[in-house]
């Protein structure tokens, strides 16, 4: 009888363990944006490029900034305000040196990315986020959202650049 | 007499101008690189994102490196080496201050994409560049292909990542 007890205290756990993974990884493919109610917009990784950018001091990474299919158009026809749907996504990675780089180079000058820091998104919906300008703003570090304070940061940086609609990157050429 | 003699030379001169043009814009379009025979891939600017880079020292650049879609699941998938039919461009541009950025992080820190410096491709085709690894070398500068001594020196720089199909960067996470 006991051999059967412990057996059934095993299975039991064990699948206490996978309903609470399943409901983990669940809870951790939906979490929203506190603020603006933001997701991971699905194969952003996929979006065409707008432009690149180094940030040195505390954030010293490289970022790359894509755009949707309605961002890169309204990027390329020099549209502002940019139409609701659109949608600006910045990669950054830490800042890195690379040393196989610098050897085939024959000096050090060469920076790559390292691990992801985080990502950003701006989306366009004028009536939703209508008192941001008309946009939303959303962090995620490893899939997690950036909690209030920090969201609350975002439009007041974006602010100056008002005259293109707070969008801070330039298409480059 | 004379008028019409003058409105026949003006006319002559006219045709002869718009097919000038006509032809020199033709060959812009069609100039292929001296050595790999390589064209400007129509649609390069919309491909997908490998990874952003800092090179210092005399290149003094941010670049991009982009791939079409058979180098993208090549790269997901770490598939070396890759298939025909892979094509990967570098753009690069000249590496400036952006005193807007700064203004708005309240410090010098920002760079961001000048002037297009110049865009490489590696297109692969093992059997017909067989000699160079598989792969096909090509810089172009405002549409212009570079000359022979420069496309000279591709291979041998790529040639210390040989175990990675001769492709140095690496996909950003």
């Amino acid at each position: 009888m006991k051999e059967v007890a412990y057996l059934l205290v095993a299975v039991v756990a064990l699948i206490g363990a996978v309903v609470y993974m399943a409901h983990a990884s669940e809870r951790f493919d939906e979490e929203a944006d506190p603020i603006f109610g933001i997701k991971i917009p699905p194969g952003y990784r996929d979006w065409k490029l707008i432009s690149v950018a180094h940030e040195e001091g505390n954030l010293n990474d490289l970022r790359a900034l894509l755009g949707n299919d309605v961002a890169i158009k309204a990027y390329r026809e020099r549209k502002v305000p940019f139409p609701n749907g659109t949608m600006i996504a910045r990669l950054a990675w830490s800042y890195v040196p690379s040393e196989e780089n610098n050897k085939v180079f024959g000096r050090a000058q060469s920076f790559v990315p390292g691990p992801a820091t985080n990502v950003q998104f701006m989306v366009k919906d004028s009536k939703k986020y209508a008192a941001t300008g008309g946009w939303g703003f959303a962090q995620f570090k490893d899939g997690k959202p950036a909690d209030e304070p920090l969201l609350q940061t975002c439009f007041p940086c974006h602010e100056p650049v008002k005259a293109r609609d707070f969008v801070v990157t330039h298409y480059a050429p």
